[in-house]
């Protein structure tokens, strides 16, 4: 499954979406996390690469396993982690962002990990910070370590990206999953289909290249991968969608949905999961989901991405 | 003081309650947690027992003295830890516990020590995780480091749990340090007096070989041990009591209702105390108080657990 | 700039207040600092002076750039920390500081950063435990570390303290930072002027030998550094200041404020900012601003404080 990357080396410094790699660079971070993977197997799952560095994760939005999947990476890789959430904070004596950033800067850390509801807060750090900055979720935008460790996944169980047949379900709208799903996938010569009430398709994807049809027969007949996305019932408040249980109705995956797919398709969901919602718990557990895997491999596509970002070199032997 | 114990090891990987420990086993983890007080006396207070090893604290309800033990135990056997309280993370999302647990359990931690408001989360978890679960409280079921801490002060203090008078004081019913003592006791041989106003007796006392007694003067009378269980007043509700006042006066300890104990005896209480609601200043100041011992000797007891489910083995010579 | 200090120790175990400092022990710590800002410009930031020392943070104001600097100041002298908050903690179930701090303490460890809303906190604690307490902020008493990392970027920025004219503009009243400020500086000799709104001055500064003015232009003439408080907005409520509006007027430092400053004055602010308040952005942004070296000099001087409140030793070569 693992091949040799034509790049050694991320041209920029920070992590701020998919937009910004070419696809020799994605391929190179998902081949280094083919090698951090086998670091988590080990009894003493930790490599000294990033010891004495300082990282700093700023989570301005709640989250559990994006921030933990971080630090863990971070701790795998020996680095020093400092955490800063919003509530009591000087944020919320209401210093602006960028005071905090040239704070935090001040201080010099490493690296800066960032989850903000703003699009483009990331952007606005990697202008004033020497620190790598990386993007864990910027508003409606991007969330590209999210999409990397998809990526990751479909890599491990079909062995390739080019071609793979891959429906995207659920609200495209407010999905920066969506979002960096969808140019890291074309990018790699996939083909994307896009399925969505039409309240809930955004502008412009079919520039990218992408099949948009709000037939979820449509959008699962052959795929290879399906890729059901959260339903962020606290942002639908009546407007989008009439009822959960309609919604289910017509975009839920049940197992009965899947059967048009290829025989070996796989489900993937980037969680935490509306089971009734979205997905049916039937197939949220079932054979074909490789939801727990897409977890596991976050953590070794984040230590990639940390390596990457920190130059690919680090303390030589083990601690 | 220190014996040697007749086992070598734990049969389980969890530690869910003191139910299912043996008293050979309870012997053991109270030996190793002699070896482990020493390390807390060092001037580097540190071994490489779990390094690289990951521990997650699942925090889903308040807690300083418990979670912080339990954080230092770790840093001090060396283990990378992760907090995860309930404030800012995906369950306010409204993910299940058992998606929770199965997402943290994907990123491959080496334990989870969980405290939840409901009795039987830790086992539901230890269902689907190849991580250890430690149960650091779990609704009002039992809370087993508590009861371990609590019998090492005691050994500590007294030499020996058999033959020991444990009179335990307060809301037995909400009191699942109660419920760990009480087990553990009877099981190591002490002789335990429970007292409570009778709306605050669990059924079932009898069967364990428990004295039960609403006149604290008959609880204390001739005790080794006075146990004072902490008044959870925000259950109370005036429910169960008609005043704090009256509470007091009836089963307030006092250096006059000691008076009927051993003339050596000892005062314990889990903490945090309600000053003069169960324990009189006097008392929780004085020379019978083991309240400070009991909090120094919970990091010594949790390092022993997390050893011993760990396998009892480790890194070898110091780091 | 760096010469040798007079004392090679601090003669108290604790840190309360620049008050119990002597100008020998103050010319200390911030020589130590110089050593300590050093190891911060390594790419390997981490010295193994504190490790296997327990530092426990408690913080009961909210904070970010003091939590975080101490933090960072920990790990990079690789101590052991452990954070503890009023949110989620037994302080929420009503236990009294002393009862919290008698916890903390029997778990052993070696330090103690209290921040905390009342005065004199920090001293309740020191004569309890046994560990070394540092007062990160209490009340409306004193923030030591605060007035030595600022003295540390004035001696960095004009080599001496000594003679420097130095303004201090602000809540004069109500500010720990100018609390601080005030005793170092005049304990090392440089002339202090003090400026606010008359409701918001202090009693007792004449004593100290700090000329008081009303006029920000009296207090910036020929003035070295200017230091602008930070004013506390949530504090105001109407009761003390007709209008922000005003108060910039009257108060706010503007390049035409600066103008008759030194030629070659520096600006400092503690942070959080209030732009368009007490400070023009066009001088927090400017070339006068120190505001982000503070930031920098705090990690060091706080390296510094805890290396020597822990006996100046520790482990001699690399980890």
């Amino acid at each position: 499954m693992s091949t040799v990357a034509s790049v050694t080396s991320l041209r920029s410094r920070h992590l701020l979406g998919i937009q910004d790699l070419s696809s020799p660079e994605i391929d190179l971070v998902l081949q280094t996390a083919f090698v951090m993977k086998e670091v988590g197997t080990r009894p003493i799952k930790k490599v000294p690469t990033l010891r004495g560095r300082t990282i700093i994760n700023l989570f301005f939005e709640p989250s559990t396993r994006t921030r933990m999947s971080f630090e863990l990476a971070e701790k795998r890789l020996s680095a020093d982690t400092l955490g800063m959430t919003t509530a009591g904070s000087s944020v919320s004596k209401g210093e602006t962002l960028l005071d905090t950033a040239r704070t935090l800067e001040a201080m010099s850390p490493d690296m800066i990990v960032i989850r903000h509801g703003s699009s483009g807060a990331p952007h606005q750090l990697a202008r004033i910070c020497r620190a790598s900055i990386v993007n864990a979720g910027d508003g409606l935008h991007e969330h590209p370590t999210q999409a990397l460790l998809d990526a990751f996944t479909m890599l491990e169980r079909k062995g390739r990206l080019a071609g793979l047949k891959v429906a995207i379900v659920g609200d495209l709208l407010h999905s920066r999953v969506f979002r960096s799903n969808a140019l890291l996938l074309t990018k790699m010569g996939a083909e994307v289909r896009a399925c969505a009430p039409a309240t809930l398709v955004p502008a412009g994807l079919a520039g990218l290249g992408i099949h948009v049809t709000s037939s979820l027969a449509e959008a699962v007949d052959g795929a290879d991968v399906v890729m059901m996305l959260r339903l962020q019932l606290e942002r639908m408040q009546g407007l989008y969608l009439p009822s959960m249980r309609e919604y289910f109705e017509l975009f839920g995956l049940t197992p009965r949905a899947l059967e048009r797919a290829a025989p070996d398709a796989i489900v993937m969901h980037p969680g935490p999961m509306n089971r009734g919602v979205e997905i049916d718990s039937e197939v949220a557990d079932g054979p074909w989901s490789v939801i727990l895997d897409q977890v596991a491999n976050g953590v070794a596509v984040r230590m990639a991405v940390l390596y990457l970002l920190a130059g690919g070199e680090g303390e030589g032997g083990d601690k």
